[in-house]
């Protein structure tokens, strides 16, 4: 009796979430140093010890009443304020606390801003390969999923699919930027080239087309790339963002939304947004983590060390025969399935004992994904499994093992 | 081009908000000593010591990143099991971890639980006077909310009225207990009734209705009364919970909910809310906050606080003339509006600059709320003002002010 949609989400369940019990499982099995879990994308560079002060700070210092109450729904002014002046700083923007909602995590925010957004059919449209829970945040608030296929050279978006695919009910397209998975970074050339389609759109169906740019991976890019700050090249655009692994702190659920003056009725949509966050039940940012992350919002996680993991993993697979996407950011890497059904694949290397996540999952079947955000060691101990796995593809020969 | 929803939603938003807003711009005007604010459910007795020390200790003794970082959707195994065994050192129950979710406070719980459960069109039965935002949790997973009319002498549900609402699609009843805004307490005799006649529906539609035991006035009790714990009642019961009034954290957003193993399709259904939690944005609750209520579910709030602020404004209205509903919990007392049309009586009482909330808000025209978690200094001066407003309704006469 419970609703038929659930019963389907608990049959499509997160196929990340599965292999990562399965690994789990294994490890019970056979011992955890003989299992290379890739397979979540679970920070895990330190805390860095400013937030851990920044806490024990705050409890200290401030009222307890006030530290742990109500505030406004959109959370602490001062707090909105102090986000809005450290983007000013970092991308040359003129926002107030006006322009910023805490919210919890990226997922809270991208929930409440379809929950503002989105009449019953209502399109958002993604870019495969595309992070697994859009096509689930769409559906809480009645919205159905486009998705447009990549150039699978680049792994960037094939404008000729988007152009056909925006409809007259689209109502909004999410970017995820540095990509979950593909770790690709769309660059300035990019989300130019995605605003001005979505602006002749806009003006063709009369009628607002917004952006939604996810950004958790903002600060995890390598190269010295840098990620494109949105606002900036199209106007009714939200950003979204989570401290989870800018700070390591997944845990504790904490994030913000921008919404710029240039939004299209600017007022009504940010009341609409104070009011999807109380009554979906977040009801605010955690008090407590508000007050934190304004304290920290220079910190930065360890990048270097996702970075010699992303150099070690890519430099040892594609030498061993793989052909994989180099990433340019975030701590995943999107390899092509040497055989057509990438869930063989994912099958064969699990028999290696080597865990990922298959493309499908990602609307992108043909790929699978690997999470490099693992101890360099464990990642170091993978490679003879790697080996293995190549040659049974007869990518390399087995007495070279 | 926002959500047609979301527009009216705006509209219809919180009287409560809107009047704590008034309150506020009230006393900028007028100073805040002479606004006598009873508008919203901020709890004011101080956050218990042990709070405050369990966050500092287990930011000082956990590892940061098992701390900060994911854990299951449901939250950590220990802390639910802790909460498990709290409640069956309390209720002579015998739940386990597994029958324990950590959620963001009580509205998140109660989303996740709907969004579970509900089908469009399903239906949600609520007794007036009922928490408004009640409402809005069930339009999020597109229910249809049924109000039942309470027994006017007693404010607790007209049973007849009850028996008559309940159709094939009534798929969940939500009693909230103690009763915000009443401050009435189900007592074991009136939760009996309701489980019977909702066991005798559930045997004539042949499916499950569920029952949603929203308790996060607990503890909230006075004169040695006791709230009952539902799931001894009625087998198909969630219990949601939240710390928010019983240590005074609102902000902090950490709650549970229970399910029991007589939950029918109890597998499933768990499931459904694991995922549930995961989809909706919430992924989980707060991962510092959980471990810090692990450590401290035997701390109770000041109930005395609230007890002497309310035998003196119950003493002191119904002294002036007011009829009021004698409260048995929570912080709130419901008062007659001496005139049909309460809103009037909200507007006189502004002029007297005492803030209260019109009962059409909690599907209860004629009555208002009022919030007596106050300084009681607060309280005391405002009782001339009190005095003045019965003296224009000629409760009194106006020589004896």
């Amino acid at each position: 009796m419970i609703s038929k949609q659930i019963i389907e989400d608990i049959s499509n369940s997160s196929a990340i979430r599965a292999m990562f019990t399965e690994g789990q499982q294994l490890a019970e099995q056979i011992g955890a140093e003989n299992v290379y879990d890739f397979s979540l994308g679970n920070p895990c560079t330190p805390v860095p010890e400013a937030y851990t002060q920044a806490l024990l700070d705050v409890i200290r210092e401030d009222d307890s009443l006030g530290l742990h109450g109500y505030m406004a729904n959109t959370g602490y002014p001062q707090v909105c304020q102090a986000v809005a002046e450290s983007l000013n700083e970092r991308f040359h923007t003129s926002f107030g606390g006006r322009n910023v909602i805490m919210t919890v995590g990226a997922a809270g925010a991208i929930n409440i801003i379809l929950k503002t957004l989105f009449d019953p059919g209502d399109e958002m449209m993604v870019f495969a390969p595309y992070f697994t829970e859009y096509r689930n945040y769409c559906g809480n608030w009645r919205g159905r999923l486009t998705v447009v296929q990549p150039d699978f050279d680049t792994m960037l978006p094939d404008f000729a699919d988007m152009e056909r695919k925006v409809t007259p009910r689209t109502k909004a397209v999410i970017i995820n930027n540095p990509v979950n998975p593909s770790g690709v970074i769309y660059s300035e050339e990019v989300i130019s080239r995605i605003a001005s389609i979505l602006r002749a759109k806009q003006q063709e169906y009369g009628h607002e087309i917004y952006i939604i740019s996810d950004e958790p991976y903002r600060e995890i890019v390598f190269d010295g790339k840098e990620t494109p700050f949105l606002t900036k090249y199209y106007e009714n655009t939200f950003v979204t963002y989570s401290f989870s692994k800018s700070l390591s702190i997944p845990g504790d659920r904490i994030g913000y939304l921008v919404i710029p003056d240039e939004m299209a009725d600017f007022e009504r949509t940010y009341s609409g947004l104070a009011i999807a966050n109380r009554i979906t039940g977040f009801i605010n940012a955690p008090a407590l983590m508000q007050k934190a992350v304004a304290r920290c919002l220079k910190e930065q996680t360890d990048v270097a060390f996702y970075d010699q993991n992303r150099k070690r993993i890519y430099g040892a697979l594609t030498e061993l025969g793989f052909t994989c996407i180099k990433p340019e950011g975030t701590f995943y890497m999107f390899i092509r399935s040497p055989q057509e059904d990438e869930l063989e694949f994912v099958a064969a290397a699990k028999r290696h004992h080597i865990m990922l996540v298959n493309g499908t999952t990602f609307g992108c079947p043909g790929y699978v994904r690997l999470a490099y955000c693992v101890p360099y060691e464990m990642l170091e101990r993978s490679l003879p499994a790697f080996a293995a796995l190549a040659a049974e593809y007869g990518f390399i020969s087995a007495r070279t093992l």
